[in-house]
């Protein structure tokens, strides 16, 4: 389908973008145990997934497998952080410095994944103008200007449901090449903007679910 | 498939769990404007989901719409929250009070949500102890003793890669029934144990990846 040479810049199904942060976080526990070396029978039956998918997954990443030795930890692991980007600086801004989105700018485990959180963005009168863990929060109003200015590469979005299209609007009309959905909301965005959704509170609405479910079972 | 009469016990496809909150987070927007009823071609229209997909995912809930005038906004809303789990309390632990716990534990939003953090667990002589907005961390050997005690529902996973499955592992021995992985792990746990799986990291790799696809296409 794609015939470019560039692996890092063919758009990748997303259920492959999902494994293989899981191979990247095993073989750097691996490497934790000074383990040199790994299969992909071995990848597989720790993580569950099939063998051949994990081959044509890391074929994406130009990465083989040597018969006998498998994979090179170190290798493997300096190339799936490499392609995923958690290598380059990636700058973002938050929108919606509430409980979630202060608790973003707090998280230092971000950075180890290529992610700096540089401004924050409220309409709270009482939160414009302060800083958080050194981030400071400006009024919306200012967002324009501000990545005129800056050209942040993403857009954070926290904000209350009755405003996030609202506020998605305005961070496209921004200019920002990039947004994080943490809101339940189904942003509409124009095709050029790159979209990931997080909405951990329906994450919850799964393991409540599965609970239930669970409970339903008769109990051996 | 399922012949019981309790659909709030019917283990859902993971797709309609996660398009149930859009749909909840529609119609509480469309509450707070004081819509009263709302088709599903509407809904359908907002959220770029089918309407005959949104029909079907309804009738897990026993909703249907009326011809003509379609849902009813403020029941619709109730059923939604109700039927995720959200209106009722589930009592939950961190386990690892670093950055991301830390983080889980100030988020209010969760308590909206249903969710309840009560306890935190870590390792760090200097992090036990203490105590994190008004919530306890105690050291990870007292788990077991405190889920006797207290009986948790939910145990939160937020600890570096290097010891996720073994916490995982003390928090099924300790007699949780659902785990809450953020670690980008891919962590094993018997089949009794609901788990749902929100790696934020991980997703920043799809947005990494988007925006380098999006770069590749020619700006017109």
């Amino acid at each position: 389908m794609n015939e470019t040479n560039t692996p890092t810049r063919t758009q990748l199904p997303e259920p492959t973008l999902r494994r293989l942060p899981w191979y990247l976080a095993y073989v750097r526990m691996l490497d934790g145990q000074n383990v040199k070396f790994v299969s992909s029978t071995h990848i597989s039956k720790a993580l569950s997934v099939d063998s051949s998918q994990i081959a044509k997954d890391l074929s994406f990443l130009n990465v083989k497998g040597k018969t006998r030795i498998g994979y090179e930890v170190k290798s493997l692991m300096a190339t799936l952080a490499d392609f995923l980007g958690f290598t380059v600086p990636h700058s973002a801004v938050v929108i919606g410095a509430g409980s979630l989105g202060r608790a973003l700018i707090a998280d230092v485990g971000l950075s180890q994944y290529g992610l700096q959180i540089v401004a924050g963005f409220d309409t709270d009168a009482d939160i414009v103008g302060t800083t958080v863990d050194g981030v400071k929060i400006y009024h919306v109003d200012a967002l324009q200007q501000w990545q005129l200015e800056h050209n942040a590469d993403i857009a954070i979005l926290s904000v209350p449901i009755e405003v996030a299209q609202q506020m998605a609007d305005a961070v496209v009309e921004s200019g920002f090449r990039a947004m994080w959905n943490f809101t339940p909301v189904r942003i509409k965005t124009p095709p050029r903007i790159a979209i990931a959704n997080t909405s951990i509170y329906a994450h919850l609405a799964i393991i409540y679910n599965r609970m239930n479910a669970a409970g339903d079972k008769p109990v051996i």
